[in-house]
């Protein structure tokens, strides 16, 4: 997507096609900072520590971190050995994301059917880039199907303004190109409709006020941004037309695992009759699971990402204390919306109910 | 309450019997700061822009308001017509609470029944610190008819910990002592009761991670603080054996005005069968309003209290912006519970269900 008029990717490789070099987006939306990753090490901190974050841009950081790998145990002449246990380390970085062990293995896989060191390293890069480039299109897909869901609202409202509203950051900083949550909203908005986004701003991490504020705002998309509470008194008093979340894991039976506090949202969509889509390319579904309140793992991060909250104060990236000092947090990073509040999947190939049935409906293949 | 050994009211009368001291709860935790107010404007001052909170204390702010008003009215010499200006001005300080208006107006009525200026002055007072007498001992008493609802639910549970959420302060820095949410808790503790406090951090001002965190804290009460999104996840999986909240204003018929965010913890304890109870003192009924969501005016505040966190830095009481400067932001400050959602009110005269027949059971005088 375009970044102050320049082309921009939350990924890309270096020209020395060694490099990984990744936007740190932690410093959004106050300072725009590309780090290089040039270790497995560094791979998993990027990801841990959420330099990177989205299903599918940590799937593609992951299928990167395994060309690294490759690189560095063929350098030690170790090869696939090496390569496996570093791909275990890299897949352990963040448990809740399905696309980076999809991601990592996918790769791995093709990179074991390599004949030489050499091999390994180009099949690795070449399967990494081809992620990219199919999660850029998955994304770019998904936005025209889901554009017409916004499309049909908007001539239903006699073409008065679309309010819709959003959790976290699904957008293409999470993604590669486009989004997923935000793709159908650039993609409406590109068809000249009306239409105006409330961004939640997703606490702790404050991915909607930091970085889907921004894209938006980059791209020149109206929004609010308002506090996760909001949500349910707009839908009350009919400010909101639909919800598009994105999901880090959806199984195959329609329950969806997405950033912590979207499943008031759902509840409230429904209380209020308001449709309630979730976005995502067809790699996001866990096609094992079918349970996803009970068996999706929900990560517990440090509760300092509750006490402290980072934004800008004299020109300078600062983190405020906000609890006592001496009060214990708990940090609950996704929960699980249950898929009897989902209206529907909004996927590469088309939307689908948020049934075992419709799902496999539209991916026959699994 | 006790606050470091020293018993503390978030309000009370300098030994002047002219000045109202107040305890500035926008440096709370951080820093514990006392404020004159020594005019009419300072009081607007400090209710509007939240030195005090909370129903009840609002309400005692807004009566020694009118003491205020009738000092300076009567010392002009254009006594009641001023005062009744005054107090209008007064009662538009907040439109939510009804506490405010209230108070100003049970005070006002007895101000104007006085002969003399001075009369009117020292029956100001009186009538004030009456007030805040009745509103201590409603809290205490709800407390009471609350905590039996915490320890039938200890007994349920064999005596384990009884996991209580809560959002927003609703503490006896709310009210004068006790608090009406908080009150149930600490008598409960008092008691003996095995309990823990789930304290929704309760954005945007974050008087839950602020002040109800420091109350506990104070108190001994064993607590975690959570963000807002939290309590859905915690409910599915549960670690939420209660709700207890307060409010700004309830219908006769049983819609709840609570700091926003309240209604999406209520949609999560009906869908996960969890008692959602409301505390609160009778003077927070409005007894004329039968459709919440429809009626109460929700105020909307200064959008920079959603893109601007305070908080400590370096020691520092520090603001930091969140969203990128060139985001718009909204904050609206209340939503509206309906009333099939809440389990039960806890009154100063016992529990009730949320219709307004069971309420007008508890308060046949209305």
């Amino acid at each position: 997507m375009i970044v102050d008029g320049k082309q921009t990717r939350p990924i890309w490789l270096d020209a020395d096609q060694k490099t990984v070099k990744v936007i740190d987006q932690r410093q959004l939306p106050h300072r725009f900072v590309v780090a290089d990753l040039t270790s497995v090490d560094a791979v998993i901190h990027a990801i841990r520590e959420m330099f990177v974050r989205g299903a599918p841009l940590i799937g593609v950081t992951g299928a990167y971190g395994v060309m690294i790998a490759a690189m560095k145990g063929d350098a030690a002449g170790d090869g696939p050995a090496f390569i496996r246990q570093e791909c275990l380390r890299l897949k352990a970085a963040r448990p809740t994301a399905v696309n980076l062990a999809w991601g990592v293995d996918r790769v791995l896989e093709k990179v074991m059917a390599a004949g030489t060191a050499a091999d390994r390293i180009d099949v690795a890069r070449n399967e990494a880039a081809a992620i990219a480039e199919e999660e850029a299109e998955n994304c770019r897909r998904l936005g025209v199907h889901g554009a017409d869901l916004i499309t049909s609202v908007s001539r239903e409202k006699n073409g008065a303004t679309v309010n819709i509203l959003t959790h976290c950051n699904a957008g293409w900083l999470a993604c590669i190109e486009y989004g997923t949550a935000t793709a159908p909203i650039y993609e409406a908005f590109n068809r000249g409709v009306d239409l105006h986004v409330w961004v939640d701003e997703t606490r702790p991490l404050n991915q909607g006020a930091r970085l889907t504020a921004w894209e938006l705002g980059k791209h020149g998309v109206p929004h609010t941004v308002i506090t996760d509470n909001a949500g349910g008194h707009l839908m009350q008093h009919g400010r909101v037309d639909m919800v598009i979340v994105g999901t880090d894991r959806s199984t195959h039976t329609g329950d969806v695992a997405n950033k912590i506090g979207t499943y008031l949202k759902a509840l409230a969509a429904r209380d209020n009759g308001i449709p309630f889509y979730v976005a995502l390319p067809s790699s996001t579904f866990d096609w094992t699971m079918t349970d996803g309140v009970k068996e999706i793992p929900i990560e517990e991060r440090n509760p300092d990402e509750v006490r402290y909250i980072q934004g800008l104060a004299d020109g300078r990236i600062t983190r405020v204390l906000v609890p006592p000092e001496s009060s214990p947090a708990a940090d609950f990073a996704f929960d699980v919306t249950p898929a009897r509040l989902v209206t529907g999947f909004v996927t590469e190939r088309g939307v689908c109910g948020a049934s075992e049935a419709e799902i496999h409906g539209l991916f026959p293949e699994f």
